[in-house]
């Protein structure tokens, strides 16, 4: 009786992962298929988005069907203004992730102007002088460290309630600007759009769909254009502007024989010293003191990722390889930061000898070891934890090790600065390729796993099918080492994709899935349309672009998907937000946005057809500017 | 079959309340009270708090019973961190209310001082000069403009994110300040807070229960000693800062013969113009014209408290009187700013000649007439919905009108500046009477009603038993017009009194339970707690003081009792929030926080109980003092 149990093969598209599916099963570790088995089917009102706990007069489940007794909640409200305000909400707790480790950033460079950390400096000084001047500090015959202080005051103040706009706006070309100003969505603030938007959905405020989407458009481009840019650039300052190089991925990535460190979350700031404590001379001694040949900082996630893009790190796995990354029985340590770090990792620690260990106040786990890493301790913190690392490889039970592979090559490192200069020092080469269709357009794919569908069949998929169609696909996040694995990461790759776009990628000696960082680095993406529209003197709702998040899961990236939109891509997801259970709020985000900001939402499981319609999107942008189809 | 309907005296204890309940099911309108009934039985999940959809693997449920097969979410996390998250982003939803509403009144201070509008004036300077000395800004021989500008730039910093604490925690005694910095929960900025909550409760975050609890603490504390603090202060020196007068309350307020206009909403900023509007003698005329003999302004909810306190306006009802208002069908208008308006008043008005107007583009609600209401177009927008008022009367059925009772009269506007003033300039007299035994202690009545508690029931029963016991009581938002209907709110109420307090009334000539204002005017009870607490060389959690919210309902209502009991102060709520699915949460808030901050909930719907509790805790705090029981 009862559904059969799904296989290893049909959870995951990769061998490494069915290797540690199976050995997870045999050593009865649960993970997050096993769960989301239990927690199927879920909750209809819930799914719907039509359940309500804002206030407890309720909690209230809206049902939209004829006749329903619950049609309303206890205030009055409906399906679609429930639906909007939990939407809302669901934005804002995306914004706020990614805003809040851009706020991280700011205060590290704080602490370096202000000589409270030994362990920081500035790396980049000229992407530094550019950026400060591009916010409009004067850089002219000026000290770096003025710059720097000034810096830290322009970004600090897109965090306040002072502004109009925000500083990187001046990226945005100025139709998109006039259109933002028109409909009334240009962000202001980045933490007063999402205190706004909290306080639109108490109860009795904001009680018409349409407005509160529009804020939660305004509260994403605060994360785009604001919080995240912020991340990006000032981890380039900080720690380096990426420049292309070589790397592995894969579960084959963790080294029997050394110390395996894995670092999981999002923000450079604790990994960086991770690394370079990894890397003292002294605790590789003791590394090898322990019986190791040394240490080994391998990555996941997105705190992964920028490693990988700056120190070319390699890449252990994506969301869904995070269990099963432990599950080697050849880990030592998981140091996370914050963000997407599955409160399961606890448990999966403990059924090893591995350390799970936090290291922000603002992240701690319930059963973790805490190491509260702050500017002015970090590597002193960063050796207590590779320290505890080695203390942990003397304990491990090697009868219980398995790596299921061997890594793949990966390329990595494409900042806009490393596509420039790849292309010569100016966008010509790149806008000449649209512009003879052998580069017919450009998607990025990006975003997460999600159990529910079939771990990277998506992800990659969707990748190889716009290749072939001569569309270049910029990834980021947890899509990086989805395509890695599928070798779409390296110049070879280039032998899966259509003629036009195989004879570019052969003359630059570049991928044709272009590696461009973590989630935060989208921000990249918005900055390079906005580069390109610029440069054509269009919008970038008139730019042959789109966006896809095939197996998102996360608040993040329904933030990075309406940014995306607000600012003129059209973005399909793999599957819908929990907004089905308003029709108003459904049709705006499939259709009605296109009038509003130029573009909307496509809902489409099917890879294969998501690139129809990616595709479909690109010709009409490309007719639209006089171009070959 | 089936439950019997509950009768109208089931559902009130008010006559007025009675009679309009019979109305409305006469004239086949919904109330709250009806919607409840569809909504009951709640999810237990959700009302449990352990529903959880903040990413799109779930949306999960989890079930604490043992063996439950839901006992985690999809990520792993258990009933404690779901329930702590969920909690979380209901608190940082009632502090991003607030604190947004105070913002909005920096910014009216900054079009004034800009020059940006003709409508608002600074009425208080001599409280503007105080604050601003408060808060750090240089006063002495300076300009009042110049004050100003410094006072603007102060407060707008507490919105920020460079400060390590907020201004006004210059009013914390130091003890209170030293354990907030011990714990880690000084607040810092108030959007900042916010946004930080909404980090941590991202998927993979904060995963430790107890510490999001703690957050939740600090992001309340940015509330009540920041966003709520600079709403109050402001709206003082904008409007004046309240002194006591005498007005009347209840839905004899209504007047047969006059347009009425009911304001509804929290901030004054629109609600001071309206009324303003209704007093210009050409629109008197225009009534008058209609065939009204005058203009009746009468509020609603806190945006009725704020005009209460400062100009002397009637008070229609408290939040369940909002919709029975309406059915009186003498309403020509409900104006509305923002928070705590039922969106079912757009139906309710829609069902009689009543005009449904919004003013804030934060809140429109679908099917109202819009009037954005902005600093430097205020009171041509004002004239207008007055104007459309005056339309709306001419329609009036004057069949369908019934105004069920005659008004009761009350007093106001017990400013702490007022009740200084009352108390001869300095707060001896009170701490003698406290130290006498006559006024055995003082607690804050404050909050909301809630359909699911016979309304008013418990905020007049609980302020009833409490004066009894020569306990002062203050009261603020929706519990100000049950107080007022009570007969609490006059002189005269102290024969409820016991001895000490009635003699302390007698000599004041003040009523047992003082009006202190709006919902962001509890603050005004924070600094009054702080002045006494300093005067006696104390900390707030060694006072014999406590607070309540019996009938609460609101997101709001939750933040103001987190910061109460993080401030040191036994809060006691008629209802649990949604956390009873985590004992480790439960416990926390009923008896962990003691621990940590002095000071915990408790949770009772039997009032009397509630007043034995409080009681108990102020004698417990008057022993600790070496006073008399």
């Amino acid at each position: 009786m009862g559904k059969e149990p799904k296989k290893p093969e049909d959870l995951s598209i990769w061998q490494d992962a069915h290797a540690m599916i199976r050995k997870a099963k045999a050593e009865s570790i649960e993970t997050a298929w096993d769960r989301l088995e239990r927690q199927t089917p879920h909750c209809k009102f819930c799914d719907l988005g039509t359940t309500c706990r804002n206030c407890i007069m309720g909690p209230c489940r809206i049902s939209n069907k004829p006749g329903a007794k619950m049609n309303i909640g206890v205030c009055g409200a409906d399906a679609d203004v429930v639906v909007a305000r939990n939407f809302g909400r669901f934005v804002a707790g995306g914004s706020a992730g990614h805003s809040d480790h851009g706020r991280d950033l700011i205060e590290v460079l704080e602490a370096i102007v202000e000589g409270d950390t030994e362990h920081y400096r500035i790396t980049d000084p000229e992407k530094l002088t550019r950026i400060a001047a591009e916010v409009g500090v004067v850089t002219e015959g000026r000290d770096l460290h003025d710059i720097a202080v000034d810096l830290v005051d322009e970004c600090f103040k897109d965090f306040g309630s002072r502004r109009s706009s925000l500083s990187f706006l001046s990226r945005v070309p100025q139709q998109r600007r006039e259109l933002w100003d028109r409909v009334g969505i240009t962000p202001r603030g980045i933490d007063r759009e999402i205190a706004e938007m909290m306080h639109r959905t108490h109860m009795g405020c904001d009680n018409d769909a349409p407005n509160t989407l529009l804020h939660a458009a305004r509260c994403a481009l605060s994360d785009g254009w604001g919080g995240s840019m912020i991340g990006t650039e000032l981890s380039d300052v900080i720690f380096g502007t990426p420049t292309p190089s070589r790397s592995t991925s894969n579960l084959g990535v963790i080294k029997e024989d050394k110390v395996n460190i894995l670092v999981h979350g999002h923000n450079p700031v604790v990994s960086e010293m991770i690394l370079a404590a990894s890397r003292l001379p002294e605790l590789v001694e003791k590394a090898k003191a322990a019986g190791a040949t040394g240490i080994n900082v391998a990555g996941l996630c997105c705190t992964g990722n920028e490693l990988l893009m700056r120190q070319g790190i390699p890449m252990a796995g994506n969301h869904l390889m995070t269990e099963l990354a432990i599950v080697t029985g050849a880990v030592e340590s998981v140091v996370v930061d914050y963000q997407c770090i599955m409160p399961s990792l606890v448990t999966v620690s403990q059924c090893y000898h591995t350390r799970f260990i936090t290291t922000a106040e603002k992240a701690k786990f319930t059963g973790a070891m805490h190491f509260e890493v702050h500017p002015h301790n970090a590597l002193e913190q960063a050796t207590a934890i590779v320290e505890e690392s080695i203390k942990a490889y003397i304990e491990r039970d090697k009868g219980r090790v398995e790596i299921p592979t061997q890594p793949v090559e990966i390329m990595t490192g494409f900042s806009n600065e490393a596509i420039l200069s790849a292309l010569g020092g100016t966008l010509t080469p790149l806008i000449d390729a649209i512009k003879a269709g052998k580069v017919r357009g450009v998607v990025g794919i990006v975003g997460c796993n999600n159990p529910k569908i079939k771990q990277d069949s998506a992800n990659v998929g969707l990748a190889k099918e716009l290749i072939k169609r001569d569309i270049l696909v910029l990834v980021t996040g947890c899509v990086t080492t989805a395509a890695g694995k599928a070798g779409l990461l390296v110049p070879e790759g280039a032998e899966m994709a259509g003629e036009g776009l195989k004879e570019i990628c052969g003359a630059l000696g570049i991928p044709p899935v272009l590696h461009l960082g973590s989630c935060v680095d989208n921000s990249r993406i918005m900055h390079l349309c906005g580069l390109v529209a610029k440069e054509l003197g269009v919008d970038i709702s008139d730019l042959p672009v789109g966006a896809s998040s095939p197996e998102w899961y996360s608040e993040k990236a329904a933030a990075i998907g309406m940014y995306a939109v607000a600012s003129g891509v059209m973005t399909h997801l793999g599957l819908p937000p929990n907004i089905l259970g308003s029709e108003t709020v459904t049709n705006i985000a499939l259709e009605g946005l296109e009038d509003i900001v130029g573009a909307h939402f496509v809902v489409e499981d099917d890879y294969v057809k998501a690139a129809e319609l990616l595709d479909a999107r690109i010709r009409m942008k490309r007719v639209g500017l006089g171009l070959s189809e």
